[in-house]
């Protein structure tokens, strides 16, 4: 099972498919989360990622166990990339197998959906006329947002937002 | 959209990817169909696949337009491999882009599903003590199996299983 990555390199689709293609596989299925130009009309220039990776490491992996005991004989490994990323490149990968299709899906959608909440990654969006971190995507601020990815903040509570972000390092740090 | 291919070359993961990605996509699920060596205990040598091609291709085409009138802004590419492909080999590859991933998710599986249904392939597995045509994916033999993905014909009932091939190319080849 694994890797479970998060790293500044170009993540390649065919990497993680290898990971866990193997004989008694028939189905695999891979998500790649890429940077999108244009959300609602507004235009992002490019993202930043920033990960307390130890931790995140650490979630991945718990999220690659629990999706193998949900579903026995699955293969998972899961890659999110950090720093900064142009339009259309990939930050994040999940490569799941299974012997038979239907649960190759759904471990893959599942598996995102528990990134989404469970792990210490945090995005920044930047546009023409400003930027915005969105997420961790694991604690609320004050005010949400609607993306469908997230939570938002924004660029004039950036004070607040790094305390938050501390006091949710701080929390995990004592788990 | 597009490409909507049945070759016999090796099917390369990246390129579909990079047919779908663009602009305004935001989530990408690829599904890689592969050679599963075991299946309930009895060992697969090799499997085999023959297709009506030009009919395959249009039929894929088709399923690509209706994923597009159901899904607007979603982005489709699929390839079927033929000929003869070994354990772990890719049979087929279907790479789907939306803007948010839940879409990308569903209309990959719709994809899938539709294909078993809809698109002249068929499948012989090739084991170590004899083999089996497996399918056509849209006409059913006088005794089905319990396959995951298909309906079985027994070896030796190949004389009636091409017949029922050839009558029902002819069925496509008149609607």
């Amino acid at each position: 099972m694994g890797p479970f990555e998060v790293t500044n390199e170009v993540l390649s689709p065919t990497r993680y498919l290898q990971y866990v293609t193997h004989p008694e596989a028939g189905a695999v299925t891979l998500f790649a989360g890429i940077v999108r130009e244009w959300t609602n009309g507004k235009r992002t220039v490019y993202l930043e990622y920033e990960a307390y990776v130890p931790m995140a490491k650490k979630k991945l992996a718990e999220i690659g166990s629990d999706i193998q005991t949900k579903w026995p004989g699955t293969r998972i490994a899961i890659a999110h990339r950090i720093g900064i990323l142009q339009i259309s490149e990939t930050a994040i990968i999940i490569a799941v197998s299974s012997p038979h299709r239907k649960v190759a899906y759904e471990a893959n959608e599942y598996a995102i959906e528990q990134i989404k909440k469970n792990v210490p990654i945090w995005k920044k969006e930047i546009w023409e006329d400003g930027e915005k971190w969105v997420g961790g995507q694991t604690y609320k601020p004050s005010e949400g947002g609607s993306d469908d990815s997230s939570l938002l903040l924004c660029a004039n509570e950036r004070i607040d937002e790094k305390k938050s972000r501390n006091d949710q390092l701080d929390s995990w740090n004592s788990r």
